[in-house]
Parts: C-alpha cells; sequence; structure tokens
C-alpha cells in the first residue's frame, strides 16, 4: 500500500537484522563525553543492592534532593531496565555489584539550592566489582549521573538485571538545555506538566520555559493581580496555575536539576491580559475606539506601576536568576491608531518609529527585572530592533536562517539560545528526529569568542495543536534529538548510531510510563498499554 | 514567535467570538440526514431517565446487545455530556424528559446477528415531552441512534442535563465506512483496539479493517500453523493475538455494530510467514539461493493446499462475508531470479509476463475464498493487472488521482472502496481535517450507475510511525471528517460549521477516555487528564 514506505522498512530492517545498526554504546542517550565499556559484566541483587552515599562525600543522608533520587532510579533500575541489545560475553559465571557509591566532592553540595545557569553537572562513573563510584561536584552532577548509571543496567533474556564494568567521565556540551511547553494556547493540566520534566530528567534536560501566558489565555493565578487569571484563563478555577502549583513544579523540577524560567511575554501577545483595567491599547477606528485591544499600552504611567508590582511578584514566585521577557511579534497597527500614543510619540520625539516606542517600552520593563536582581531572556526582534540590553542579556533565536541571526548575535557579544530549528510542534511525515539531531548550533561564521556566547538552545513545542492528549507523543522522542545535541560531544552524530541508541531509549521512556512514540517499524519489548480500563 | 500560526488564530478566535462560527447542530458528529431541533428544552433526571424497549417494538430485554447499548449510553449521557454551545431560551421552567423507548420494527430485529454491508442502518429520534422515541428496522439502526440521542443531551452552567424537542431521520450515505489499523508494523494490545472500536462508534464507522498481518510481523495464532506466529511474531507469547484476542475483538466491534475485515495480504508483503516451510519463494543470487525470500512461491502445489488450509481456518474465525486478500506491491524481482519459477512460467506459457504469474497465484486464492462462500475485497492493483474476478467484488483504491481509478473500476462494474486521499497515518503541521473533510467520493467521471458502485470508503493508519503511544491522538479527531463525509449528505460541506461541531465532539470524545487531539487553540471543559498518576 506504500511503496516507499515499504522499501525504506525492508532497507532498515535488513540493516538492523545485519546487526550493523546495533550500537556498542547500548541504549545510553545522550551518548557520555568519555566512555570505555567492557566485556566484564556484573550482576544486580534486587534485595540487596543499595545506591548510597559514600562515607567521603560531603553529602549524606537528609540530603533529601539525593535521598530522594537514590530511591527514584532505585525504581526505574529494577522496574524498567532496557536491553543492552548487545550479545555480552562474560567471564564466567558474573560477579555481583553491591552498591552504588555517591560521592559529592564540594564544601558545598547544594543539597537545598536551585540548579543555576553556571550550576556544574560533571560527573564521572566507575563501575567495577565490588562497589560502582559515581563522583560529582555536588547534586546536579549526581542527578545526571545517576540518570546515566540506571542506563547501563539492562536485563538479560532470564531478566538477571546486569552492568558491564565501565569507566565515563561526562559534561554537557552546553550549560541551558530547555523544553518550552506553552500553556496558554491549550491548558496543560499540572501532572502532564510533572510527566514531562521527569521524561526530561531522562533526557539531561536542564530547563523548562515555561511559557505560562500568552493572547489566548491567561493561567497564572498572580497573588497580587487575581483578575488577570479569573478573567483571563479559560475558566477561572479549572484551568489556572495557582501559586502552591507552581510551587509544585518548581520543587519538582529542582529535584531533577530542572530550571523553571517563566516567560511573561511583552507588549504583544498579551490578548488575555484583559483582566488589568486601562493595560492593554485601545484601537481606534478613525475617531472612535473599536472595541479591540491591542498590546500594552506603553503611554501610561499605569503600565509601569502594574508591571513594577507584577514582576516584582514573578521574581518571588521563581527562584531562577532569569525571567524571559518575550518581546516577539509587536504589531504596531493599533498603536497607530490610538491618539494618546500618537501624543506620546510626540513628545517623546519618536516620530513615527514605532520600534523606538516599543524600545521605550521594553527598556523600562529591563529596568524593572533588573531592578528585582534578575537576569532577562528575550526573544530575538528585542536585540533586532536595538534596543539597549544589559552584556549578560540571552537572545532567544527563534528566526529562519539561524547561522546568521547567531553570527550577529554573537558578534553584539550577547550570549544566544537557539531554537530556530527545533519548533518540535511543526511536524512532518516520517523521521524528522534526523534532521532535528543532524542541528550544529556551532555552525555560524564566527570566532571562538563568539562561539562561546551559545549557551545551548531549547526545543519548544507550541501549543496550537497540542494538549494532553499528544503532548508526550508530539515530544518524545523527537525532542531526545535535541538533548543529545546539546550534552553530547560534537563529534557524536552518527544517525545509525543514534537510531540503535534511541530505539532502546525510547523504549525505556515507556518502562518508565511516558507514551514515547516510535521512530519506526518495531516493537518494544514491553509495550504501552495506554490507560483505558476494560471489563 | 509563530507569526502565521498566530496571525490565523486570531482570526478563528475572533470569528469565534463573534458567534458566527457556533454550529445550530450543538455536538452532532456526523450530522443527520434530517434534523429539526426547537427551542423546548427538557430536563434528565439522572435518578428516573430510562431507556427502555418500546412495548410495541420486536426487541426486548434479553436482546443482550442492546440491553448493554442502553446502559453504556447511560453512562455516556450522565458522564460525558457535552455543551450544545448555543443559547437556548427555554419555555419556561422546562418539563421533565421521562424516557428514550426504542422501537425495532423488523420481526428479525437481529439481536444475536452481526452486521452486514446491506444490514439497515436507518432510525427516526423524536423528542418530545414526556417520551423520546427512537425507531428503527434493527439493532443496527438503534445503536446508531442511541449515539445520535446521547449527542443530543448536553449540561447547561448548572450542570443540569437538557436535550432539546427534536425530530430527525438519518441513514448513512455509504453502506461501508471503515477504519483500517496495522498490527504488523508495530503490535498494538487488544485494548488499543477495544479503545478505537468505542471510538470508532461514536463516529458511526462500521467496519474495522484489521490488517492484522505484513513484512515485519505476523502476530496472528492459527490454530491450524501456530508456527507462522511463533517464529513470525515479534515475540511468540506477548506480541500475538490468540483466538480468544480475535474473538473478543470481534464480539466488542459486533456490541456496536461493527464489522471485523481481516486482511491476509498475499502474494507480497508476507517476509513474516517464515513459519512455514517451502511456502516462501527462495531468491537467488545467480546459480545459488541467496539466503533471503521474496513473495509467496505460486509455483508449488504446496502453496495452494496451505492456502486452503488457512483460509479456512480464516473463514471460520472471522464472521465477515469479506475477507480482504491485500494482493498490493508484489515485487517480481525474486520471482524472476528463481529458477523453479522459470520452469512453471514456461510450462504454463506465461512467456515474461510475471504479471500473468501473480494473476495465476491470485486467481487460486480468490476460487479457495470462494469455495468458503466468502466475498473478498482487494487492493486495486488486482484489478490493474487484470485478474478474473467476481462480480460483486470490492476494489479497494488506495493510489494517488483517485477520481481516474474510481471510474476506470466503476466502468468495469466493480465495486470501489476509497481510502486513497485518506491516509491518516501521512500528517502535515495544521489544520489538515479540512482537506480530508473536503474529499468528495462522487466527484468523478461516471454514470449513476457508477456513482452507486462506490460503496464507501476507509481511513486507513498504516503504522509505521504509529502504535499504542501515538495511535488515538494520531487518529482521532481526524478520522471523525472521514466518518462524516462517507455518513452525511453530500451537501454538509460548510468548513465552519463543522469546526464550530467537531472541536466540541473532540471534547466529547475526551470525557468518553479517548485522548483525541485538538484542532486548533482553544479548551475543553473537562480537559484530558493523561493517565500516569503522581502521589
Amino acid at each position: 500500500m506504500e511503496r516507499l514506505m515499504v522499501a525504506l522498512a525492508a532497507l532498515l530492517l535488513t540493516l538492523s537484522a545485519s546487526g550493523d545498526l546495533v550500537s556498542p554504546y547500548g541504549s545510553l542517550w545522550p551518548l557520555p563525553h568519555s566512555l570505555a565499556i567492557s566485556p566484564e559484566v556484573y550482576r544486580l541483587n534486587r534485595v540487596t543492592f543499595q545506591i548510597v552515599h559514600s562515607p567521603e562525600s560531603t553529602a549524606s543522608v537528609g540530603c533529601s534532593i539525593l535521598d530522594n533520587a537514590f530511591r527514584r532510579y532505585f525504581y526505574y533500575i529494577f522496574g524498567d531496565a532496557a536491553g543492552l541489545g548487545q550479545t555480552l560475553d562474560g567471564t564466567g559465571s558474573p560477579d555481583e555489584l553491591g552498591q552504588l557509591q555517591v560521592l559529592l566532592t564540594a564544601s558545598d553540595p547544594e543539597c537545598t539550592q536551585h540548579p543555576r545557569l553556571t550550576s556544574s553537572e560533571t560527573y564521572e562513573i566507575t563501575v567495577s566489582q565490588p562497589t560502582a563510584t559515581l563522583k560529582s561536584e555536588n547534586v546536579w552532577g549526581a542527578l545526571r549521573g545517576l540518570e546515566t548509571f540506571s542506563q547501563l543496567v539492562y536485563e538479560d533474556e532470564y531478566m538477571t538485571h546486569l552492568i558491564n564494568k565501565t569507566e565515563i567521565t561526562d559534561a554537557p556540551r552546553f550549560s541551558h538545555r530547555g523544553v518550552l511547553l506553552d500553556t496558554s494556547r491549550h491548558y496543560l493540566p499540572v501532572k502532564v506538566i510533572l510527566e514531562t520534566l521527569d521524561a526530561m530528567s531522562f533526557n539531561k534536560f536542564n530547563v523548562f520555559h515555561w511559557h505560562i501566558v500568552d493572547d489566548p489565555s491567561f493561567p497564572y493565578q498572580s497573588i497580587t493581580f487575581p483578575e488577570l487569571s479569573a478573567q483571563g484563563a479559560y475558566h477561572p478555577v479549572t484551568h489556572i496555575y495557582t501559586l502552591k502549583d507552581v510551587q509544585a513544579v518548581i520543587e519538582y523540577a529542582r529535584e531533577r536539576g530542572i530550571r523553571v524560567i517563566p516567560e511573561f511575554d511583552t507588549p504583544g501577545h498579551t490578548q488575555s491580559w484583559k483582566g488589568q483595567k486601562n493595560l492593554l491599547t485601545p484601537c481606534y477606528n478613525g475617531e472612535k475606539p473599536s472595541g479591540t485591544f491591542g498590546p500594552i499600552n506603553p503611554a501610561l504611567n499605569t503600565t509601569y506601576v502594574f508591571m513594577k508590582q507584577l514582576f516584582k511578584e514573578i521574581s518571588k514566585v521563581f527562584p531562577d536568576a532569569y525571567i524571559h521577557l518575550g518581546g516577539d511579534e509587536v504589531n504596531f497597527e493599533c498603536w497607530k491608531s490610538n491618539p494618546t500614543i500618537t501624543e506620546f510619540m510626540q513628545n517623546q520625539g519618536f516620530g513615527s518609529d514605532y520600534r523606538k516606542l516599543e524600545s521605550f517600552y521594553v527598556q523600562s520593563v529591563l529596568d524593572i527585572v533588573t531592578a528585582n536582581l534578575k537576569g532577562y531572556m528575550v526573544w530575538q526582534e528585542v536585540f533586532d530592533n536595538g534596543v539597549k540590553l544589559k552584556p549578560d542579556t540571552i537572545i532567544h533565536v527563534w528566526k529562519g536562517g539561524y547561522q546568521k541571526q547567531l553570527a550577529d548575535v554573537t558578534a553584539a557579544k550577547f550570549h544566544a539560545l537557539l531554537s530556530s530549528p527545533w519548533y518540535l510542534n511543526v511536524i512532518s511525515y516520517g523521521q524528522d528526529w534526523r534532521k532535528i539531531y543532524q542541528v550544529e548550533p556551532y555552525n555560524f561564521n564566527g570566532t571562538i569568542a563568539q562561539k562561546k556566547l551559545v549557551i545551548g538552545g531549547e526545543a519548544c513545542l507550541w501549543g496550537e495543536y497540542i494538549d494532553a492528549t499528544n503532548l508526550a507523543s508530539r515530544l518524545w522522542p523527537r525532542a531526545s534529538a535535541v538533548s543529545e545535541r546539546l550534552w553530547s560531544r560534537e563529534e557524536t552524530n552518527d544517525l545509525n548510531d543514534a537510531y540503535s541508541r534511541l530505539t532502546k531509549h525510547r523504549c525505556r521512556m515507556i518502562r518508565r510510563g511516558i507514551p514515547a512514540e516510535p521512530l519506526f517499524v518495531g516493537y518494544c519489548d514491553y509495550e504501552y498499554q495506554g490507560c483505558k480500563e476494560f471489563n
């Protein structure tokens, strides 16, 4: 029925059967930077195996972020081990591996802190009889190492849990590795966000970019301005995020080494901010207001009083050092129609350049955020329009031809974050993960100093066509392709090896409860079973 | 961040807010043929409302297919009513509707039978105080009417369950309205199939085309030839369909008025049939067998002995009057390489025309199936290649330019089934349901007699990129677009009206447990909650 596809299937299956496609790295994803797997193999005993703090560690029982992670990974290891997919000639009857000792070296292992852009995620793993060691500076590296250790464990056909003698030294290539979810175009229940955070940790993502409000709805329940969600959410009770919800998300993310960066996009994308009176610009039809509203009104003092209060709250609620301020896609038509704004433009000497008005507004908001001791991220238009920015501003590149955009942003000495090629809401038929995977962030004309200004990237899942029904299967394992590009070495780019590891990684995600979609024809030992019950 | 999409969002939301897009037909899907909804409104009382057999009905308690459906729809009505989305000016305090009486008129209401291609699905509904009536010839029409009745019930903002005084006369435009699932490229757990049958019944589909085996795997466990699945399934125990599984699917489908037509595609697409010795053609590399195998070997008598036994079993296991025999995409290269086949070609006087060999094989299989008193469906190549076919053969059109294909098939006086424009596994970004919806099966050059030979169509969900993780959200509500095209009148083709009804229909599917994906920006009163539990 499908000539081309069937031909492709035959090709891949043949390759697979021939064994050429089976990765020597098992199911590891993303691939560590340095890795030596020996054929010597050890058994793991479900009753006696322990993940424990090393006696030499600067952390100990009571460092709850690790205590919880030890327990979580114990379940993953003994509930969800993935097949390694290679024949392992064990050297005689295998010994037993008794423990994984986790050894933190920093004087402050950061047990109670939040992860930061500059947090070390470096770790080393030594698996050798009788005790494996995971060594890292702090809890963040330990969390990454625990994920890797769990991926090293596999079942043989007797379901014996095994691990090979292994040496790993690993650290991320980029320090900002994010996933953007959009909770405005469709509301996402908190549990869907938590599930995504779980899946992110399986892929070593470390930033949840929460595009929390936008034109269609305002689900964030502000303590200071409760009318924003009361009037702007799809439903004022069932389709909002309370303070408790937000805190639960932040803590769940923290426990997985994931930062939560909220985006409050202004002055455009604010149609749902109607709960705040006189905030949006009334559009005019000739002499009279048309009844519709445009972007935030930058000509009123009250706007900045409101923004100051709102961002003061946001700065407290979200502990991360950065806030994303949006600033994209401002439509000037409504501003042009409004006589108050025309007058303001004249008084300020902006002539008819509405980009100057936009810059005036954005500059004011940036100052407000700076006063709250927060750094900021903005979409690239803010840079494109020449707004004055602090040197440590992160410019989020989303437009096409990203090579030129990255070159421009870094030539101006700003930090850059890449998303243009990673709009995962956009779909096409077939294995589009390959294109996603082959993006190289350093592939632009620039000096070494410029390249260093690229701090990472984000997989964006805009919500026009996505809600709780299809989010997980749309995001995973396609976002996994982004995660390896941002974590692993530049040289890790063999599509066949990636295919072999990613198919196993996807099956592991399924065993851990994430309905990650298939890459192609095939099966998992343990298939996703759906959730509907039949009697 | 997404200029075009945001612009489109604004447009649609404005239209929606203006009320222009709200359908006068509420959430009905597919739209009945004749329909009058009055503003007079009745309440439904959860404690006392009953769905019962009418005293005049030829069916009564004990007709379990209806007894079960009454119970099922009671739950749907009181658990999952969808908003009607229109302001209803009730005429004073609304009366109560006490009952839905179901009145069957045929002397044999077919309580214990299986649905057939020629089964009547006609029904009439009269909703009027104090008792609503659903009238149909037999159980099949009653099942369709129960779905429609359940779609007429809605909640107001007080959650009072309401229904308007309504008159409906309805019957399907096409008698074969199918969904194809592919359980070979990925194995689908039985519960995923049952969930799909539920969703099909919500959309008045009446055929489950079970593409049960193909090249990648053979999950059907044959009683006569158990080695087929033992060697051909992805796993001989966990990735098979036992007789009990198949029977459960057939009965579950029957209870929803859905026929189950299995497809055993030969002579191509049979790489997984390796459990039967000497069935597949050994390919040669020059003088020697290459170790690979091609299509089924048509040159051996044993092939036909095997086929006779296999189809005897299949004919018993699957009660439907039709079997789909496939016959598509036969690759001649392996046959050409094989000396036994070359000799057979010479003996039969086929020259070098391998289409004649294919026809010889297909003809033999058709004769076998006919001897089992079954009708058959075949993919269009069998027709294209000039195989002699019984007059009632159904030709399944799947190639592009379907207008010409339909014209050719019906000009030759064969029945035609359309799938070319409805390969729902193929995806693109955006609202592709619109293109799916706008297909008109009669849009080809042909006489009225030719048009009558088009018995319907099927939405096909080939399994290269689909398994239990993404099946439901990929299929629904996109397949709903096919269901309305095949059920409703040709004139039912207003995209705005369809959008309004389909968004509500999708929210209703979610309340009934089907994770149907969103059409666009917006929300459901009751969002899908995912299935992972968090403590």
